[in-house]
């Protein structure tokens, strides 16, 4: 034990966090150390802050402070498009791209038997009802081409084919930018088959 | 703006620290959002009670829950050697070798009058009390071979010569595992002029 227990006590808390290994750790404790006592209750205050407002919007599980959500509420989405993501995160990727003008709703996970992640666990339910009960015309299923996702995608397409409206899924292919020669092979036959007509 | 406010907030804040990124900050914000409440509170304990807690050690300058700190106050500790660092950090990683003994003195920082940190800023007057004051028979400069850390072992060497104790700085050369080859030239110039009779 080198370090004085509080030092370690926070050292230790951030190694808990995604890509945060021992150094890096270190060095955010430290840093903790060199900031202002304000800028270090801010900081703990906007933890707890976001922990405790931040919740899944109850129609589209995306997370916000407010319910329904920013998106959810903004009367000039188009309505009869919903795209149907894995995570909050996906939207966000999304909502960047400044492409899709429609409503989402967020699975919160993906069907993973390995996991013990079965549709009961997601936001399924919910989004059969919200496709029945809005006027949606097409969604659009933004899923990760993993096994995951194909499951996932699997299983929605069965669910809601019987409902009417147009079902389809992103496009997979080369990423632009890409070469040709490094790409993978499945990324390459999923761009052969997904090829259109120019 | 695409995060919810709380959320937003969050990740700016852990975008102050060393090494997270936009990206990385964005991860570490949607793990705090998964984690529990009451993990995410103690997280932010955490974080007050290090800073609030932990201090620079009266007589060495370590950081320390407690005064005089853990080391100041080990009985067993050589108190006839006392090692100087720039830095508490640097205390951490001689004790993790296990090869010092003595007692240590961190200067808090080293000369540099380009940041404006001259040896009033440092524990330079401290330092020389505690050489003072304490039977040191030698000191030991752990000291960085920057040009900050040169111009601090020069400034200070003046200064302890007149008391009397022996003053040593640590060895520069080749790291153990090195390759001779890859050796940059100050590295390798810096080895030759330590060599020492086999």
């Amino acid at each position: 034990m080198y370090f004085t227990p509080p030092l370690a006590k926070l050292i230790e808390e951030f190694q808990r966090f995604p890509g945060v290994g021992p150094k890096s750790a270190q060095r955010m404790a430290f840093f903790v150390l060199s900031m202002s006592k304000e800028s270090v209750h801010d900081f703990a205050f906007a933890l707890t802050d976001a922990k405790n407002r931040v919740k899944n919007c109850s129609r589209c599980f995306h997370l916000s402070s407010e319910d329904p959500c920013e998106l959810c509420k903004n009367e000039r989405r188009d309505r009869t498009t919903m795209c149907v993501v894995a995570e909050s995160r996906d939207v966000i990727a999304l909502e960047r791209s400044r492409e899709f003008k429609g409503t989402y709703h967020v699975l919160t996970g993906l069907i993973s038997p390995l996991d013990g992640k079965g549709p009961d666990q997601l936001s399924v339910r919910e989004l059969v009802n919200r496709v029945g009960v809005e006027e949606v015309k097409e969604v659009i299923l933004a899923i990760n081409p993993t096994i995951e996702g194909d499951a996932t995608v699997l299983y929605l397409t069965r669910l809601l084919k019987p409902i009417g409206c147009r079902i389809t899924r992103i496009a997979f292919g080369l990423p632009v930018g890409a070469d040709l020669e490094y790409a993978d092979d499945v990324t390459l036959s999923r761009a052969m088959e997904g090829r259109r007509e120019v």
